[in-house]
């Protein structure tokens, strides 16, 4: 879509449950939040809209504050137009913010940073109420092994062990920022997560093998060895999108949403 | 059905998340937790099973251990029948618990106390992930006002006001042991309320008068008033199905379920 110039650009930030549907990325026959999101915008200001998320989230995953970008020519103020869409939009997904934004702001290549958190139900029963939310481990973990797993990947490595298959496109390398496990109740884990940028199912590789390490069929040294080895066939299982939960994204600037570069 | 005195009794604890059901009670076209249930262990003992649970929780009304008994022929292990069970049964539906019963434990009659919860989410805007455990109040709720309101329901008093209209058959005194608000996270309310009974939609019609306290629309002594008054139609709202959460049931003897009298 060739970009009009007289056209103002917005950021949105939204929350969304994502387990109706099948990720963020718009698709021809299947229900997608990005699709959804450019339909009842549409519905409102009635011109065609593309609109561009900070990335992709996969089926099934979920966020809390999800950012994207749109133009738009409709001169609706931004507070008429977040509650129109809130009043149309589907109950799992929510407009929590919309913001006017600098022309060269962009969602996906001015994103600085990160944060995700997944969530693990670990009881030997599962929880009716986790079962959307968490990824259910019936043996108890051990969670000092998996902190110290964890610290290894801060800083600026090769994330390729961590990289699902055939998406090794683009440069592996990823600066983590910090990678912490807490437990706000007990048998309730999270692991959260916070980097530059993250591989296709990087977070869900990653949690998988770290898994392994708490249940003991792997050992730090053998994690390491893993994360260094540069080849996913060694690292885990990949854990379940319903346990991921896209919690920011941060641009430079804060919140007022600066980039550096546009497409 | 007629009780056939070689049959067994068993005792059930089990967890659902009542937003696909149409409440407890077994009805004809209509799912239920109650009917599922038994059509379950039907499957599995191949008899006619009839179960008894300690209440009937509507439609939408969520349950953490629910507690039911029921007569079987078969001679299956309790724990062979729980793993079949929760096999079998869909995942919003849990069974935490069997042990075997004394033939005169009765899950309704022998029920001394409940625990219900009830979750309020209040913020100006909805989180996706509260839509379906959380009633959703928008404007700010005075919490200390509510929980000088609470305290005026313990002890032992006729709670015909919080009783739903048309269902004033049998004694609407009951005694409140406990009644309890807290604030696990900023925006999370929960409202607990420990009594040898419930009317039927009492606790959703406290919490509902409960927030028009934490609105300022009534006092204390309104409240109170209210309370007094034995009418229903002077209380407030009956607060949405889907916050409300039935915790616990005890028994005397504790969790070894015995009772004093039988159906």
């Amino acid at each position: 879509m060739a970009e009009e110039p007289q056209r103002r650009r917005l950021r949105l930030t939204l929350a969304y449950d994502g387990g109706r549907y099948h990720g963020w990325q718009r698709q021809e026959n299947a229900s997608t939040v990005q699709g959804v999101l450019e339909e009842t915008i549409a519905l409102i200001t009635r011109e065609p809209v593309r609109v561009v998320g900070s990335g992709r989230t996969d089926a099934g995953v979920h966020a809390r504050a999800q950012v994207c970008h749109v133009n738009l020519g409709s001169r609706i103020p931004v507070e008429g137009l977040r509650r129109g869409l809130n009043a149309l939009l589907p109950p799992d997904i929510h407009v929590l913010g919309i913001a006017e934004a600098p022309p060269d702001f962009h969602a996906r290549y001015g994103a600085r940073c990160k944060l995700y958190e997944y969530r693990i139900w670990n009881h030997a029963e599962p929880d009716v109420f986790e079962r959307r939310y968490a990824w259910h481990v019936r043996r108890p973990l051990d969670t000092a092994a998996m902190e110290a797993a964890l610290g290894v990947l801060v800083g600026t490595h090769d994330f390729r062990s961590f990289q699902s298959a055939g998406s090794e496109t683009r440069s592996p390398v990823r600066t983590v920022y910090g990678a912490w496990l807490r437990q706000p109740a007990p048998h309730r884990i999270r692991i959260r997560l916070e980097a530059d940028g993250f591989l296709r199912h990087m977070v869900r590789n990653i949690v998988g093998t770290l898994v392994d390490v708490g249940l003991a069929k792997l050992g730090l040294a053998e994690f390491r060895n893993i994360f260094e080895a540069r080849d996913r066939r060694q690292a885990g299982i990949r854990a379940p999108a319903h346990g991921l939960f896209l919690m920011r994204v941060s641009y430079e600037g804060g919140s007022a949403g600066d980039s550096d570069s546009s497409s």
